[in-house]
């Protein structure tokens, strides 16, 4: 059995609280906010408090707050036997300010309250100062998943590089679609299927090897006539990202 | 029973030749190529040739060869009697050069011959010049697929633009975000749910509503990080979109 303590109320924590509050062999000894009221949907589950000095003990306390706020907070934490980890994907381990052990538990999706999270399917990114520590992770994380990954906080960073290029840029991608669709009245929903086709294709081809489209064939007529559809900004991305496949 | 003649062999000729072959109520009379090699593999089924002046006759006339070749095959075609399509996302219903009806039988999605098509989740986006041509493309989609949308040539046009945003620009993302896996070691892999995620997140909120990530937060510190991160043509790519981003 791990005893843990979690802090913060983002929706990282709200979804590992959640989910740890019903795995078989973790005891959620305490939930924390800076703000009582928005983890006062807890107090039947569990302890609740909003002051750092009064956390209780566990084996391991699990950091999910804004990544301007790790340091201070876990400076704050005055158990040295125990292992302080936070969830970010893009700030560095040695950047705890706890006394003693150290880690990474980077859970790799896009959460929100409202959407119910199988973390079976989520890749949880692990990083600790020794193997003990990371056996320790390990342990935790597949109380509530199953796809382990040993990623240091370089790889991390890159990582969270990449997935902004996955997620943030790909949606934006979406979201010119759908302006395109409005002007014309076409509804967005027409491109669903070819979206999700898109994202399926990779799980059985690189990217490299799935590309098609104008671009790589280096069709210049039709992205001619496709830049004369645009907006200036539209245009500009175009040319950007047809030069960008084309130089490979 | 309608009766189709599919002039074409690439990736749509070929599954949707397959398709109406097993549909019920279609009788596929013949499939042309201009080289009888590529579609000898069907010759036990259907009537084959690579002659255009020895096409039979057909209720629809099902047009699926490159963009630049559809105006001069389509004047091949002396049955004035017939309905002549093509199945371009690009090409005007106009360029049709045959005497008789004309019309586009468009399907929205990526084909490749390797994989299996579920025609009951593609857009079948149509277009006649008359609501009996429509009717008659319509039943034709529906003896193989269930998602039937009016499109206009104008229309159209639109989609494939916005299509080349959600399916082309977006897999170059993916290949970006290989690239800088690949860079540190880290199996691509990783990022495979967060990328199912992004896709289907649209089906219940807008892309707009779905943004999220240090662009859309302003979070200028991140994004400095990330520029430091990534080669020359990535940063500006990377800048560019922030910038589209927030601009809303």
């Amino acid at each position: 059995m791990i005893s843990v303590v979690i802090i913060g109320n983002g929706n990282v924590a709200y979804h590992i609280t959640k989910a740890f509050l019903k795995a078989d062999n973790v005891d959620v000894k305490q939930v924390y906010a800076r703000s009582i009221n928005k983890i006062a949907y807890l107090k039947n589950s569990v302890s609740i408090t909003n002051k750092l000095e009064l956390l209780k003990d566990a084996d391991v306390y699990i950091i999910s707050v804004s990544d301007d706020a790790i340091p201070e907070v876990s400076s704050m934490i005055t158990n040295k036997k125990a292992l302080v980890v936070h969830t970010s994907g893009s700030v560095s381990l040695n950047l705890l300010q706890n006394k003693g052990r150290k880690g990474v538990f980077y859970l790799l999706q896009s959460f929100s309250k409202s959407k119910e999270v199988n973390f079976e399917k989520i890749p949880f990114c692990l990083e600790a100062k020794n193997k003990k520590d990371l056996a320790l992770l390990e342990e935790l994380a597949l109380t509530i998943g199953k796809k382990i990954y040993h990623i240091n906080s370089q790889q991390r960073q890159q990582l969270h590089v990449a997935a902004v290029f996955v997620n943030n840029f790909v949606n934006h991608m979406y979201k010119i679609g759908n302006d395109i669709c409005d002007e014309y009245n076409v509804p967005f929903e027409v491109l669903h299927p070819l979206i999700m086709e898109t994202a399926t294709k990779i799980d059985f081809l690189s990217p490299k090897e799935a590309q098609t489209g104008p671009a790589i064939r280096n069709d210049q007529k039709t992205i001619k006539n496709h830049l004369d559809l645009l907006n200036e900004n539209q245009q500009e991305i175009y040319k950007l990202l047809t030069q960008s496949i084309q130089n490979g």
